[in-house]
């Protein structure tokens, strides 16, 4: 039994605080909204974020973030990304010893462009950091909620860091495979985002299946490409948090970017869809970023190129589409060396 | 202009000789039955397989396959593969001079499971063999006849020959990439039946997107290593011959290998599923011979195992879904190296 402190109650981090209940782990899940901790404490149930699902005994819920690390031998990090600075500057005084930093949310900082493990390492000390870990993969909170099978990767630069982890969340509905590339299974979940947003508007232009399939393919390689050349490994791409959380994102209506992209291809603009979502789309900025990276980096990035015309310089989306099929003839292995 | 025979005029034959069509070249369809040739020559229509699509006047039917190949540069064989020996028996007799064979059947031959490429080149002398061409990758018929968006691959041993055929078929709603792996091409095609047959179970079980997203992953990685057995580059499988096409087949109700795993899924037996179908389920056959070949190659496959174990061993499906996620824990990038 390990104690392990959970910051973050949305349906991510219930769903995760479950699971690790579930192997007998001593779980204190913090949120900052008291009625809702006392409530998750009082109903066994976190009807705000993972409705209809029992939470086992082993979770307490904690309004107050000192009281959920006391004694916490790794803290689990499930916050929406532009949150993690000042939830790390809580978090660094309350320290006295290394633990593990678990973090499990997908995009990368908003203005600074960084993958979360940098913040962590740039907020946190480094004597107070025992290892830094990735859990990332296809996985629908509600899915695991109702123990559905799931498979996740476990990321860290350190090997044992990414078994412990593993040994931690892996049960009969739960699996997890271990990976050294950080870097790649980070860019993997956010850069998904831009190829989920042209999905949507492949769907909602009503182009059919073949137009989707080639454009996840062709943009899992050009998101590859770059991931190469910000050090990860592309081969990573080629797995459980690259290809896998692509096609869950790409194929399910829940996912916000994949919406907002249909809603572009239905012919709304995007200040529209942007008002109508009342929150924020991370393949918006997502796609920006990597325009930019794409540019200075020198990565030929067709889709994300025409995807940032259509949103920040008024293309419209079936000249989008028109520029994407007109381009000059190409051999399909062009750009696969490029993974080597 | 570049006269084309087409031999086989099911949903793929006509789309394909539609694309040829619209392109300026002059195509000469053939298939045997007299009545439907006639019918489309006099309707400009192939209702049977290809309805509500108005076929371009570039086209002219015949149940003569002798006048269907008179003066034909390039031989387009879309056949079912049961059909091809046969049919490549009545041809080589007609032939004079050499000609490029361009092949766009998915699948590998009954009983012997070689490559249609490989069966061509058995049937034809080489002599009377200009080239030889497949033309693969995510592409319901349905959708090319709507002249929806779609890519597609060339692939030849001779790039000169795979760009001649990406010229014959390139215009703005059908795009199409050269790759020098026909191994590659051919087995994706064929082998992403298992994986189509088995995301199918999932569904029928009703374990949801995460399931299935890491079943297609997994799946399309352990194809990989078989291919790579087999002469194929494993970086062909992550195009759209591998990936692309997997996403199509296991996405889409018109599969017969998704739709033949759903009802094993929902409790059929195979015996029954087979019977209902009333036709060939490529995937169950294709899923022996690669379960043969990963033991006698000694490749990894955990999904065509547990997948082989339903189909020809009584195994449940529940029990085989168990076995999968209760495997020893492991390395993402175990499998990976693999590829390289």
């Amino acid at each position: 039994m390990t104690v392990v402190a959970v910051a973050g109650a949305g349906s991510w981090g219930t769903a995760l605080a479950m699971v690790l209940a579930d192997n007998g782990h001593e779980v204190r899940l913090w949120g900052h909204r008291e009625e809702l901790m006392q409530e998750i404490n009082e109903t066994r149930m976190n009807n705000r974020y993972l409705p209809g699902v029992e939470l086992p005994d082993g979770i307490c819920a904690y309004a107050s973030l000192e009281s959920a690390l006391q004694d916490a031998e790794h803290i689990l990090l499930v916050v929406p990304t532009k949150a993690y600075r000042d939830v790390l500057r809580q978090i660094r005084p309350m320290l006295s010893s290394p633990v593990t930093f678990i973090h499990a949310s997908k995009g990368i900082e908003p203005d600074s462009s960084k993958r979360i493990s940098e913040v962590i390492e740039e907020e946190i000390p480094a004597h107070l950091i025992a290892s830094v870990v990735v859990l990332s993969g296809p996985s629908h909170a509600e899915e695991v909620g109702l123990r559905h099978p799931t498979t996740v990767t476990s990321a860290s630069k350190h090997l044992e860091a990414a078994e412990m982890v593993q040994d931690l969340f892996m049960n009969s509905y739960f699996r997890v495979y271990t990976n050294p590339d950080i870097i790649g299974v980070e860019l993997g979940g956010a850069l998904k985002n831009i190829i989920a947003l042209a999905a949507g508007i492949t769907d909602g232009l009503g182009l059919g299946d073949n137009a989707k399939a080639a454009l996840m393919t062709r943009g899992l390689a050009e998101i590859a490409r770059l991931g190469r050349m910000m050090g990860a490994n592309p081969l990573t791409f080629a797995g459980l948090t690259g290809m896998g959380d692509l096609i869950v994102t790409c194929t399910s209506v829940h996912s916000r970017n994949w919406r907002t992209g249909h809603m572009l291809g239905k012919g709304q603009s995007l200040e529209d869809v942007l008002a109508n979502m009342g929150m924020v789309v991370e393949g918006v900025r997502t796609t920006k970023a990597a325009y930019q990276l794409a540019g200075k980096m020198n990565v030929e990035m067709p889709i994300t190129i025409a995807l940032h015309e259509v949103l920040f310089n008024g293309k419209s989306v079936k000249e989008a589409v028109e520029s994407l099929m007109g381009r000059v003839r190409k051999h399909e292995m062009e750009a696969i060396p490029d993974l080597l």
